[in-house]
């Protein structure tokens, strides 16, 4: 009994990198289905890859989830594979698997990746995809093995986890978040939530303070880019549910100049002023 | 019974939106085939997906045709699916699908996808691909309903059309034309066809006048690349029956700096100036 | 009985020229798998292509190579197809398809791909892979034909061969070799092997002599990227058994401003200088 794989990585689409995984999957297993979620993870950007496969993972197919962003290979990290209700995680772990493995329910056991019989041998050390993940991913998704065959448990509460930045409160009715990510359309996600917002007293239809880059503005609460004119900035609930800034036919990344990680405040327009920003080099 | 679905956006391969969607399908319908077209067609440019999907469509399987390039998503603009003789197109009603639905023969069903019941619960209202026309194409793939289960009838004749710019004759031997398309190798498509240039007495060996960019070059008409030296320019019939100027082991879009929409003049060697050109800031 | 295509060319992803072949594939052979290996091959890039084609060629499942980089494309370079002991290669006669030939062990047949019954009518002359190497490689993983319906026989030595740099003693306890690849990470393939490097007299964790791009540097021959600190450089044997000059956290490409092609020396540490390395413009 088949279950798909749901792979996710680093490797671009300049090398062929994808594709041998591919292959070596392939050849172990010849009839499971492999879905790539995204291969343009910015290179050992674990961060970006983990916020990545877990805004994905609710929308694939519950089976096995291939991940592999490793800056890491050839050190000490561990390479593991995690049970979860909606099937297996497998690759480093460096926290690139944690946020996602947590939002389905976390893991009732993880494995280390040490039994070398479901691997493939090794000529170098430094392509773990192809010769370590990639096959246990096909084993477990093929039925050919089970978790435990892989190697030994290890303490499912030492998963390595990822640091999250969170919002807070920021006074006089503003919260400080940032940048969560800024997909390829130039639209920035935040980590701040439509609930508080309204916890500020703001509410749909309603200009919101954006201190962002040293600048403020103020931008409509709007239901989407239909709210606002074209080339006009407005602020919605994106389509993961957190708050986004958006412009209708344009970027707001070009327009706002912002970057993952840059702090980003929200709130009601008499509030805030540039001090809240703190801006920090990153 | 399934059909493939023929899948093309604009979503690139930097986020997860291609893999999203592939999943969704997959939990709708896990043994429906997904094809690729491309997702490389630029951020928003309608124009640019229309002509790609016009020129694969006769290539793919029957089937489904997922299309989706949607500035305006959020905005009032439809959600449609159409009924054609190949199988069913499914994207947003904003001339995206217009051509190649006339390509293959017209549509004699046209719905507007109004039933909540065969799309994802929504968080946000912008990512229809994932939420609206991934689902719907899933349903239709694999029969679990059928085109007017999805939303009331629409007119037919009131797909929102794109406008194609036409070559008209320019006097003198020659035809203004404009560029079609830019492929990744540089090669320049006009909007002119071999029988065009036949009109004004033009045949295969012939040099041609080719006026571009507020020049003139006279550049032979070949077979192929094979017909001139490397690194010396060519006019032949490309792989979609069309005029087009390429560079033998180069790139026609250097040489001649054109871009897509740029106006272009063909014609006699002893026709034309640049007075036809009538550039236009683009 | 089918068997998988494993799909390899220069197309890149902007365009709809993957997604066409996938399609006229699925027409002819509805349920052929079909894996990309790569499409990031450099535009007209047959080295290029050669190479990643027999780094990947051993990891993927028998059956069908379809590899597309053919800048020759309307000119008279054959189109060919060849059997081997791990399947069928299918492309143009230039040289991109002779080392992964070679390295699976050879092709006892070739053909040259002449009769058109196995193609597609064509309006061009531009786009084999869609119309020739496309629908040849569907029906050979379909079994819709044996190898000599699809044309003559020619000399299976006769098959275009590759030029691939060999490395040479460089004298003073030094070998010079030539980059053969650099990859999205930034590491350094180069065409020398642990082998050469103990025939004078290294053994890994001695310091290596490197000459490259007319600098000297001394680098640990490490284990991998685990042996050396964050930012530093580390010699060592990739995952295809070649040396290859990394940076663990870094990009050799960035810090050592090396092209694939570009001459570079490796030896004892007592050996060399900058007069071995001959520097040649490339």
């Amino acid at each position: 009994m088949n279950t798909p794989i749901s792979f996710l990585s680093d490797f671009g689409h300049d090398d062929e990198f994808v594709g041998v995984v591919h292959g070596v999957i392939a050849r172990i297993a010849p009839t499971v289905r492999v879905i790539d979620v995204t291969h343009g993870i910015g290179r050992g950007d674990i961060h970006g890859g983990a916020m990545s496969l877990t805004r994905a993972v609710q929308f694939m197919p519950d089976g096995v989830f291939l991940a592999v962003v490793d800056p890491g290979v050839g050190t000490d990290r561990l390479a593991i594979a995690a049970r979860t209700p909606v099937g297996y995680f497998v690759g480093p772990d460096n926290g690139l698997l944690a946020p996602a493995v947590a939002m389905v329910g976390g893991a009732d056991l993880i494995v280390s990746l040490e039994d070398e019989r479901f691997q493939l041998p090794r000529q170098g050390s430094t392509f773990h995809g192809r010769d370590i993940f990639g096959p246990v991913a096909a084993v477990l998704a093929s039925g050919q093995a089970e978790i435990d065959d892989l190697g030994p448990a290890v303490n499912p509460d030492a998963i390595t986890p990822l640091l999250i930045p969170l919002a807070e409160p920021a006074g006089r009715g503003t919260i400080k978040g940032s940048v969560l990510w800024i997909d390829t359309y130039g639209n920035i996600q935040i980590n701040i939530g439509p609930e508080d917002l309204e916890a500020l007293g703001l509410k749909k239809g309603d200009d919101v303070l954006v201190g962002a880059a040293m600048h403020e503005f103020r931008i409509v609460w709007g239901e989407s880019y239909g709210s606002v004119e074209e080339g006009e900035p407005v602020i919605h609930v994106d389509s993961h549910g957190q708050i986004a800034l958006g412009v209708r036919g344009g970027s707001a990344r070009e327009d706002f100049d912002e970057t993952a990680g840059d702090p980003i405040v929200l709130g009601r327009p008499d509030g805030g002023n540039r001090i809240n920003l703190e801006i920090v080099p990153s």
